[in-house]
């Protein structure tokens, strides 16, 4: 079988780097492309490329820049040809690093600029990338002996538990929120069309867990110990949903745990 | 007891407009603020002012302008000190008039027009107009006997159940679906931070049903007579549900039957 090829979105730190790491140890020999808005100052993915010989392409992606998106997505058709697993990783809390506390903070340019990244970007990817991932292999997740069922590739939004409607019992954090609400829905409009095609293309919004990374950081004091997670234990968590992945679970939202979040 | 002050804005034409025929009509002595991007071309509006002498002040507002927000709530501010009921109703399908059909009619600028207008705005009405609604007297909906229970004002934000992701079983309309889910979680945050405030403002999210207007007209050969309803209708049945909100019902999306949407 050809070598399984993974695309992660927003791979210069945090999550995104990690997956990457993960995927070149525990996947070989699987390609990873790890796109990021700035290749030269990447150094972790660069040390992981010397690393991972042959294995690590670095691709220079703003995620809120269209025309950038369409230029990673014709170099991954002319090198690869294909694509098995997208995960939109990038994301920001809110221009300033924290999120709103009240409406006194929200401002236009603030929610706009946190929806064009969070929620326009992971979007515009899933329109370029989208052929190349129906041409997948279906090297990630699981595979159902009816071939009619089989999926030919994965698409993961990371989103937020706090994204969740339904669940919001505390309110705050505007344009964070509002950006993963409208990412699940984007989910969902994407597993409807690219579970309609043949081959399949498997969708789906995966929540973190709260981890310890630059995103997070200035609430880390509020949260316990054992519910911070390092993007290690993080990553394990979501790579284990992953691998379990088949298109009977795509067009929902799940948590690290597994489980069902309410939209 | 004071006469109550509502503001619907997006008044130049469809249920907007219809709402501010409605209040003048069936509400007096209320009066009636209605917004629009253009009040010159306003006919509408003009005519129906003439109707209703000194109960109707038209104001230039473009919710996609940050800076017209501010401007209009400083002028309701300075003539009439407070506010009742706030509709927003302007929102398109998307800048092309149609929905996208798939992701290939999907692109970066389309999403954040359409979600700057639909879903930005409306929050940044919020914004401004919080401190109006909650010096309001509390002339809309229901009052409770309790005190603690009763809310000064009303935020009402016209969504749509192709906004419902848990709802969505056809896919395609990726902006409008994307923004009318981001508008529910911002319904959703507003009643939480507003329902804590003292005193008390209720925000719900209201779907008027598919109504014969401009936004919904390239669909109309698709809808069974019966399914379609006129502006008038359609309010009728929106203000029906507007005259029996309280505290209790704030933060969720109510179709026009009075039924919850899922999120
Ligand atoms: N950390 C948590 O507790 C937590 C909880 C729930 C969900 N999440 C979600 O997990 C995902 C990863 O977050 P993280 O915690 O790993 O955050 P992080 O450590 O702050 O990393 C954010 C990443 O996004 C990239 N990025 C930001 N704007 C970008 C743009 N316009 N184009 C391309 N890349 C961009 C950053 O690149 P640069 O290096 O170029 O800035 C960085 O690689 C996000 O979707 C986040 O919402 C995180
Ligand atoms: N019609 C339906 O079947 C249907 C179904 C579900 C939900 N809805 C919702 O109902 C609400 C009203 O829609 P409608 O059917 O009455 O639509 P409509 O007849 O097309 O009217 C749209 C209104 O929005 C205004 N508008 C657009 N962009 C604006 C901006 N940037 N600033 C200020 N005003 C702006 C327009 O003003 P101009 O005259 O200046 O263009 C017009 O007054 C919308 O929220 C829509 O999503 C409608």
């Amino acid at each position: 079988m050809a070598a399984p090829i993974a695309l992660i979105q927003g791979a210069s730190r945090g999550l995104g780097l990690e997956f990457c790491k993960h995927i070149l140890k525990n996947k070989t020999p699987a390609a990873v492309i790890a796109t990021c808005r700035n290749p030269d100052g990447a150094f972790d993915l660069r040390g992981l490329a010397d690393q991972h010989p042959g294995r690590l392409t670095i691709l220079k992606l703003d995620a809120n820049r269209e025309e950038d998106i369409l230029g990673a997505a014709d170099r991954v058709k002319e090198s690869f040809g294909r694509l098995d697993l997208m995960v939109n990783s990038a994301a920001m809390l809110h221009p300033s690093g924290k999120g709103e506390t009240s409406l006194r903070d929200v401002s236009a340019q603030g929610i706009i600029s946190t929806l064009t990244t969070n929620t326009v970007g992971p979007l515009i990817m899933a329109k370029y990338f989208a052929p190349l991932l129906q041409k997948g292999s279906g090297g990630f997740g699981q595979q159902p002996a009816e071939k009619a069922k089989q999926h030919s590739g994965i698409i993961v939004n990371i989103t937020a538990k706090v994204g969740s409607i339904g669940d919001n019992g505390l309110g705050g954090w505007y344009s964070y929120r509002m950006s993963k609400a409208a990412l699940n829905m984007a989910t969902r409009n994407l597993s409807i069309e690219l579970g309609r095609s043949r081959p399949k293309v498997v969708c789906v919004s995966l929540h973190p867990g709260t981890v310890n990374t630059d995103l997070s950081r200035p609430y880390h004091r509020n949260v316990p110990k054992d519910k911070l997670f390092d993007t290690e234990q993080s990553v394990n968590y979501l790579m284990n949903i992953i691998d379990m992945l088949n298109i009977e679970k795509t067009g929902k939202a799940y948590s690290w745990e597994g489980i069902d979040i309410p939209w």
